[in-house]
């Protein structure tokens, strides 16, 4: 305790900041694609930082390679699908989103997606089994890892982007979510709503949550039982989670209440700028004073079909920029001269380019994060997932314009691209995505070393339950104060009654009086 | 923008860190005891860090003194009541809650002091005229200061505890506060409450709304709209704020929803102690393993009943511990020989001395979050103001036990004394004071960083806008989507009465078609 006092709070603080006391031993849930993207520049720094990183990484997984050299240690375990299940799965998948979109579909995709990718809990435990870990850090779109982090005993961080109507965070992280000013994820709306769409935001979440429910929740329910062997809801598990770091800042969403719990990390992954490979750098040196524009749809499409690639070539042939297009398909006919295309591009590299002077993207979180760190505005071309939804956001800025994949003609994606390099309005203006850029960069501590510090916090305090708000302990007409306003109405009616009653007695009693009197 | 562009995050954080591009000049608004005391060690750091500040000094107050050395720039204007009046109010209004406690007239002595305090913002306005000032820092504890923000056309942040019900963070700030688990500020309840304490802390809320309405709102409503010769709503002039500095922390208050221009910078001023001057270093080493007490009733109450000063003094000779109190009064005639009274003592070197075992405090917030910071469990003498809510807190997380002033006995203040240094329970443990202070140091950034970050911050971007929700521009009915409510409940009604007269018709039609063909 003498000691203690005696250490000053700035020099504690920089210790806490500058090295890990001991370094924890930290196990990481397995994902996929962006999820996994996004996760690892964070274990980076955490294996810089002297802690040991083990990745439960399935046998099968298009982003998870153990084969590949790596500083993480990976926990595989077998799975019962082969990577072509997988790879056949991915493909019709982004062929229902990209051509047939249809929301409430969604979900049974995603239920069929975690079905084949549920790990066996128990099967994954024996492997974990001795392992002595600190934490355990999940992205909680594959489910367990609260399961998981209860048995084992350890503290849960939670990374997230969110949820279909932020049920999850809502309803088991217990954050605040008023339908009247903040919308619903996935409902592409934004905070400032009128009735109709106060309507629509309003039985958006109300239908999800039903929707979820007797889907998602009755199975996950039924799955955490029978690991258990007692009956058990999934969603007071994950309400467990010590910290959900959500991937998201009020550059990117809209302001809304939260809790001191959710810590708003977006960008985790943004840095600047690297110099180009030589060659590439001479063809963006050669835009001149017109710039470049950079264009990928991500790393999930790989592929679009000829005539869209085509109408895609022969609007960007049209704008005065050089093209650099990321595209793994066979070379468009109608592709200009002033357009490059490759296999894999340098994105980051190329958005911190001070030549670069518009994005055009499909929307993907991660993306969108690097155009707003290097504040460079979008043309977005949402293809599925939380595509739409980010770039609504985009766009509610003032940072971006949207075109449609399946309709739209040449001269929309031409027009749109100029759009956004040369107009000054409040709708659409590149100083907007400079504002962006200023207001991410403009915080007390960058998104990965807050991360980072609530993870390496949560390790230090085992947990962080100080943080817990007490509406966890509280059923939803608890929450809502509903049984103290059915109590209140009841008393205030009885007293109206009772003085009612009364009234009328003396009332009574003085005209009996008075007829008496009279009577008399 | 190219340069823009390239600078790196990292770079660009570093700078705004280390040093503001250019100094800022920032105008204080006047406060009073320890809100002032609260103020100062902020605008000594924005000094350090080459900004001007300006503070608007009334000509008589009791704490504001521009007549001693200072480093900053005093605006002095003339108030119509001299320092004998201050002085002789101030001692009936601790007469008033000391020794006749009652909470509802606590709003009518502070209307009363309001009025003689109130600045005439037109009379202000014409000393600062010229001042060009990059922003307003404001407790709002006393009015006047956001009027002043909009007409000098200035960002304003406020520096606030909180105000009784938060009645002004909720209705003018927007702050989100659930009466089922966050209880109302000066309630005295804590976040684990019992159907009855959520009833009351419901009604409380209500109730300190209606009188707050009818008392304090309209009385500064109609102050306001005579300053700007138009109807003007105080509560939406508060509202204008772009950040509030809430001066608590998870440490000192229950967790709860709040938004993102809410900064929780509880412990400003704490600082690691310095050594003592060399006969109070003697005196507390004599101590021996026992160590000594602190204790002070805070600088309102200079003096206290001789009967209470007796009591008290025969308490403290009765403990191991040598006790180092600050009084004012005549020496008692039962103060034991372990007992040392003085005019002053260094109160955040003492509770940072390794051999203080406790802290007898009145529990206003700067004490309390000193004696957190150096992990000192307390026994808290409850006085005015928010200092019962402030114990009771405390007392909650189990570092204080609680005496009453008026009615405590020699005995009681003995074991409160020898129960803090002494017990290890669930209720009271020093070991929870130690936590305390572990999670008030544990933070990503102390608190007066933190605080000095969204100053500077809010003078770079000229405001926090970004930040505010979007909660602002509704009425209270949509705010709470009654209105969406009413037009879906009315909607699905509708529908259900469409569906049983369609029943109805059908069935009737059948039943006149049976009936034909059976008269056939």
């Amino acid at each position: 305790m003498e000691l203690g006092k005696s250490l000053s709070a700035t020099v504690l603080l920089i210790l806490c900041m500058t090295s890990s006391a001991n370094g924890g031993n930290i196990l990481v849930w397995y994902t996929e694609a962006s999820h996994w993207i996004n996760m690892k520049p964070v274990l980076e720094t955490l294996i810089d930082r002297g802690h040991q990183v083990t990745v439960l990484t399935p046998s099968v997984s298009l982003f998870m390679k153990t084969n590949e050299p790596s500083r993480f240690r990976y926990e595989p375990f077998n799975v019962s699908f082969s990577l072509e299940t997988i790879e056949a799965f991915m493909e019709e998948f982004l062929q229902f989103s990209i051509y047939e979109m249809n929301q409430m579909s969604y979900l049974q995709i995603y239920i069929r997606f975690m079905d084949m990718m549920k790990t066996n809990v128990q099967v994954s435990l024996k492997y974990l089994d001795g392992g002595n870990y600190d934490l355990l850090l999940a992205d909680p779109i594959y489910p367990g890892s609260d399961l998981t982090a209860e048995i084992l005993g350890i503290p849960l961080i939670f990374s997230l982007r969110f949820s279909i109507a932020n049920n999850w965070e809502r309803l088991c992280g217990q954050l605040p979510a008023p339908p009247s000013f903040v919308p619903a994820a996935m409902s592409k709306l934004t905070d400032k709503m009128n009735f109709s769409e106060r309507v629509w935001n309003f039985v958006f979440y109300i239908l999800q949550d039903i929707v979820l429910d007797n889907v998602f929740w009755k199975e996950l329910d039924k799955y955490y039982s029978e690991v258990k062997g007692t009956p058990t809801s999934a969603c007071e598990m994950m309400s467990t989670a010590d910290i959900w770091l959500m991937r998201t800042y009020w550059d990117f969403d809209f302001p809304r209440p939260f809790l001191p719990n959710f810590k708003f990390v977006g960008g985790i992954h943004c840095r600047p700028a690297k110099p180009l490979p030589e060659d590439m750098e001479e063809f963006v040196q050669s835009s001149g004073n017109d710039g470049i524009v950079v264009f990928t749809l991500g790393s999930m499409v790989k592929n679009i079909t000829t005539e869209r690639a085509n109408m895609i070539a022969s609007a960007l042939a049209q704008i005065p920029q050089k093209v650099l297009w990321r595209y793994r398909g066979e070379k468009p006919k109608t592709l200009g001269a002033n357009t490059r295309i490759s296999d894999w591009i340098p994105q980051n590299d190329l958005l911190g380019h001070p030549k670069t002077r518009a994005f055009i993207t499909h929307g993907g979180t991660n993306g969108i994060y690097e155009a707003i760190y290097h504040g460079v505005p979008m043309v977005g071309i949402p293809m599925f997932a939380d595509q739409p939804e980010n770039l609504s956001h985009m766009k509610s800025k003032g940072a971006a314009v949207i075109v449609d994949f399946n309709s739209m003609k040449t001269e929309d994606l031409r027009d749109a691209v100029n759009t956004v390099i040369n107009e000054k309005s409040s709708k659409i203006d590149n100083e907007n995505a400079m504002r962006l850029s200023s207001m991410h960069r403009d915080r007390p501590m960058s998104a990965r070393d807050e991360a980072v510090f609530w993870i390496e916090f949560t390790m230090r305090n085992k947990g962080a339950k100080h943080l817990r708000v007490q509406a966890h302990e509280l059923t939803w007409y608890q929450y809502h104060s509903l049984d103290v306003l059915g109590f209140v109405i009841t008393v205030v009616l009885l007293l109206i009654l009772l003085s009612i009653k009364t009234c009328k007695y003396c009332f009574r009693m003085c005209c009996n009086r008075k007829r008496k009197t009279k009577a008399e």
